[in-house]
């Protein structure tokens, strides 16, 4: 057994809700979080990486990458994302993954968000007090 | 050392709270969530299922059932739930689960909540650096 | 891999991700939560302590501190805490439970936090598909 956390757009809750359900998740929830992604920590970096991207977002027009791009390479500004947590069987992880990943990916360049697998010891319904994989 | 996490009724959240605090848990934090349980496939069964359990519902009167069935088998709709986590010794986990299971067990033919155990690999209290099972 | 939740004050939500930036910190979320610590069960214990904590609390006028043992003390009120996720590279693991705790230590006599470590199996990149270390 096993919990999936997903990290998404706050954007992405319905299309995110609708691929679990379709790809048989044995139940989720959902909860507003504030966060960022990974740290880049070469000064150097990233003012080439920034001054690229800027400029790509720009001949885009695309703001929201302009200010996902801002946020992101500042570090410390942290943006309203949506997480969920799936409980899972072990052989339904893959389909319910790749749900998640077909919900989630954009042509945006950054904050598409991920998806973590954590190890679940035991599972108890409460109403019956069955537990075990029964009890999914 | 274990993490209990808990999905139960947002009207159990005094009743919880309780009962952990008598079966001697060692910390626990409480959030809300939205969330659902297990998504029932089969149409067929669905519609049997649903016509069985709305007649019983309707028959006892019991609108909260009748609204936590047609939630639960169209399956995408989440309703507001209370989320506890709870961390405890490896000896502790049995007593605070059936405290929790008590808590939260109703007459209502689902929704009750699920628990879930996940290993915690270590522990430090930020106060004194401590860390393991002392600083639980 | 690995899970680092980090239960702290509110008003150390600041200075926490400031912290978590500062030792280069993958990712993380944040969010608010109701929780209080350890439970104190012999109820001698609990009226002696109460009278030595609340006389040092009235002698150093920390009302904070005060409050913070009534509750605490009581066993059944929750307080407002902000709950971090950080994932990190097993060998960051160390660096940022430290990073915590410089961040979140006060001369306070409870109420610091606590930090929890759990393993990780395994954590995909919705962006790229990229999974494992590298999608950190």
């Amino acid at each position: 057994m096993k919990e999936i956390i997903a990290v998404v757009r706050m954007d992405k809750t319905g299309a995110t809700k609708r691929a679990l359900v379709e790809a048989g998740a044995a139940g989720f929830t959902a909860f507003k979080v504030l966060g960022r992604g990974k740290l880049v920590e070469d000064k150097a970096v990233i003012a080439d990486r920034k001054a690229d991207l800027m400029a790509r977002a720009y001949a885009e027009d695309d703001q929201e990458t302009e200010r996902l791009i801002e946020g992101f390479l500042d570090g410390t500004r942290l943006f309203p994302r949506r997480l969920f947590t799936v409980m899972a069987q072990d052989d339904a992880v893959p389909q319910i993954v790749d749900a998640i990943i077909r919900a989630n990916k954009t042509d945006k360049k950054v904050g598409d968000g991920k998806i973590f697998v954590l190890p679940v010891l035991d599972l108890v319904r409460v109403r019956t007090g069955e537990s075990g994989d029964n009890a999914i």
